[in-house]
């Protein structure tokens, strides 16, 4: 079985937080294709944006050209909000409502870093356990304060909704991501060819 | 003084190899804004392709546009060459003249995993230790049989050249370059604004 992966993308939003995770689970798929050659894909891997421009500034200028708009995006079964300047995209009601309407068909919207504060505008934080960069976690907690925020897990996985602290731990949780859908075996498989030291659960964000 | 940061891009870059080192230069002039408004930014980062189209499909299909041509690049003092499907780029003979008439002007040329295929093949590499993806050590040992290949090291700085072991660490070789270049104190701070687990010198890759 081969689940969709859709990246959100926009101007401003912090490299490392978008293409962590976009190198776990493509390279998740050469190491499957690899050592599985008879399987599926596990996953298959998109970017979007949400208006009609593909292209996207990221922060320090790098420009990242997104496959898809979310007008044409197909059904995603894991969403992935990067971090970033996340301003304009908390209050882009196309997404907002896009994140609430998709919440029940999709396995899990994954937020990194400042993407928490996404998922916090949309609502689907509420009574839940979140994290997010260290540097942001008291304004988190009193913008939402219906939002339990953790300080310290590199990673928090609800279900549903999974949220990770600052910039390179969204490639801790897109790996945790890989073991819970294509097996542990693959995920630590994964982090060896990406010569990156990892176990899941349980680790503490080193700031 | 501000050093001029220059990252190639190619078709089958692997992303990680390219962006980390983007991000880290990049997240070091922010937390130099932050730390040390007076300053000048400690970095200038560019991207760069070798031919006419500046868009490069890295793998697993992201789309990254180069900032720069190879003909209209300023000159560097930090390059950096990722690794990723790099035989194209082995035999890319304007680029690999390029390697060997800048490297009496540029402070260090720095191979990412696979990019330490890219500079011995333009000879650069010849009685200098070096390292790769531990996918790959046997064969730059074999095809290189005068380079003095090190498996362990995350990273290796010879001075005028530097390669680091496989993907992910590319950011830990570019976070040892700040601290080269702009001092331990922004490395670190850097490092923890990535919230990524670092020490300079000395770690072992995991594989």
């Amino acid at each position: 079985m081969t689940r969709s992966v859709a990246i959100l993308l926009f101007d401003e939003v912090e490299v490392l937080d978008a293409c962590g995770p976009f190198e776990v689970f493509s390279v998740a798929n050469r190491v499957s294709r690899r050592d599985r050659p008879a399987a599926d894909d596990p996953f298959q891997v998109s970017t979007f944006v949400t208006g009609e421009r593909r292209e996207a500034v990221a922060r320090g200028g790098l420009v990242i050209t997104a496959s898809h708009t979310l007008d044409g995006l197909p059904a995603a079964d894991i969403v992935v909000i990067p971090g970033g300047v996340t301003g304009a995209v908390e209050t882009d009601l196309a997404l907002l409502g896009w994140l609430r309407e998709r919440r029940a068909d999709t396995e899990v919207i994954a937020a990194v870093c400042t993407g928490a504060f996404v998922l916090a505008e949309a609502g689907l934080l509420a009574g839940r356990a979140a994290t997010t960069h260290w540097e942001d976690l008291a304004d988190l907690r009193r913008r939402f304060p219906d939002v339990e925020v953790q300080d310290g897990p590199r990673y928090l996985d609800g279900g549903d909704f999974a949220t990770s602290a600052g910039v390179s731990a969204g490639i801790d949780l897109a790996l945790h991501l890989v073991a819970r859908f294509a097996g542990a075996d693959l995920a630590t498989a994964t982090a060896r060819q990406m010569d990156y030291p990892w176990t899941d659960g349980g680790r503490q964000s080193p700031h």
